[in-house]
């Protein structure tokens, strides 16, 4: 089931320099886990913005909320979820 | 070159039937066109909307305007672009 | 899967009351039968407003966006979807 | 008479981690008092969000403020009330 | 039980002028009958608005809502609701 | 000459507890001799926030700015004017 | 008591040019009267919109919501009034 | 040439009470002294507010850049600027 | 004197095809003689709407008003007015 | 390929004056350089905000994501991006 995530990052202007590339190389695997997991389908970054657009692919609401509230940087983001499904005009595969 | 398109489409209530039917019938060909060509990337429908949310794979803007104004349903919707790029913690080939 | 809906009805003005009533007796079967099925799981009026608050109980954003764009009155509508879960507080047995 | 509540909760990013556990366990321990009591008739989690939809059963709007301006979480808490009564095409004994 | 309630009207530019003083007579009959009973406290015009701002003095929410969607003007309103109750530092023995 | 003002606080999180006690009780004093006075002729509080709807009595645009600004919590205080006059299908008195 | 007062204008599309014409007239001969009365200190016209932005000096509400009220163009506006009183550092004598 | 300044004043809470105080009192002066050439032809207090309407007559824009960045208080303050300029049915001399 | 002018179009549903495309082509022209005189320096279409951002260099706020409202298309537009001045990091020889 | 970007700088309050003046002077060197480059095509003051208006000329969309966010007051800014292409009544050589 698809969800279209859009999640942008504010962290604290006095975030020690160290806590922050921890928290974004802990954010980085644990993103890349869930794509090789199929789960993360798609993740692209929104120009000159300090934010993504990522498409998920999961089993369902609660998974996804297991998901969104365990990463590492959630303290910090504003993320606006969309449910999504297949368009009757889509012929791609994977577009469901 | 990525974009995110979304569009909203509204049609007058008092458009003929027919006429609704044959310009969504125009608009369904002319996606799976683009589609085939590789250009309209993805296609998912949001759910409890008249509305889709699109990924764009163009040479650039030009050809993203020069598309989007030619869409069948074009005069009847409210459309978003939002530029993407590649994400650095993305994993998937076909995320740029 | 649980999902918080809610609609705004807005008529055209020039509706005639016949074609109204009969939009309205055909949403109040509909949703009946749904409710009968037990996937439109609550239904409150919004006090002072043409407007519903919902929960409606479905496999998947699939379903849910079937069952929405098949609402008599969803050319007439308004619709903001919440993707809702389990709250780690909740004690009731249906609230999930 | 039902009250539909959305609460989001926002803690300043330099409460102590104990501190925001006590005060979730509080918020828990009254929230789950309040729905044994049959005040807080339903709560569910909003997806990716901090945040949670509820419906309340009160005598009257001076209970929901004395209720909501009692929870522990109350000063972190961004908060929107929205009251309900019965929907006439709703079939539920407890939709009212 | 308390309200208040902002009530701003948008006639239709081609109500024939006979229908719109016939339901403007008819309103404020209504509004007049309800404040004889006590439950429509106070009616005040904003300024420069066609809209007034109210106080309801109700059993709760059904009432509220009976009242409200049986105004003549009902269909022509965009209508705010909001749940008062006493004010801890209130001396007047009515703003209850 | 009738305004309805709308003041939502909001504190600081460090304020120590006594200055926050303080400050309301010289609010309340404040808010109770304007009432004995006749100016802040309505005071409720708004369900579920830390806010009020009031009106205000006053001779004049000046005076209401001189009372507003005086509050012993202007300083953390969001505030909306809007200035009222007579509704003609009032029947009340004193709702002018 | 002076008063800050927008108006932006919109006239529906089917609107004859002779009515047009003829309601701006009138609205110009309305508007200069007020002038010469004192009671509209200043007219400025916004930059690219059909719009303005106005100072009125008037004895209270209820004066200023019965000329806006009366103005010809009062049914195709959208008026926002904001309330004004002496600046402590104007040195300008009709700045009250 | 005109122009309409809308200046909103949010001083940091723990800005000292003698900083605030000569800001203020530096910000008066500088005020006084643009009245006094003739450039700041109008500043009004919007009421209940730490708020100001204001009309610029200036060479340009760069001359409104140039004053309005000057402001002592200018690192504290939301500013809307609006150009103005002559509306037809004006009768006074001064509004141009 | 420069200033950004966004403008969107809307034509009424039911303007005749003629009627459009005569009104387009004096836009066109009217556009491209402003542009001749060096007063509309820049002109680029938005991708994906009926919407074009521009720059102009005019003298001052009244031919800018007189400019924008002569437009062929202006009784169809939303325009947003942006004064601009020199950047003092610019080192374009035309950004003033 | 031209974007127009438009970008809102707020520095925190209590940033050192010569932390503030050494990012301000690298930012400078930093948009001269890319000016000179021919990339930030044009760049203007926003009057009376500490903003400004640009027009990038890229390669696409990653070459702009990676100028602003290599900008050093990119942590203290907001950013709008408007995706544009060439307008079919421009006739400046440049304005694609």
């Amino acid at each position: 089931m698809l969800f279209q995530v859009e999640m942008a990052v504010t962290l604290p202007g006095d975030m020690p320099v160290e806590t922050a590339a921890s928290l974004k190389q802990k954010e980085r695997d644990f993103a890349q886990d869930l794509q090789r997991q199929g789960k993360w389908r798609h993740l692209w970054r929104v120009v000159g913005q300090y934010a993504n657009t990522s498409i998920f692919d999961v089993a369902g609401n609660a998974e996804l909320h297991e998901i969104l509230t365990s990463l590492p940087l959630f303290p910090y983001m504003t993320i606006k979820v969309t449910p999504l499904c297949r368009h009757p005009s889509s012929i791609h595969e994977d577009d469901q």
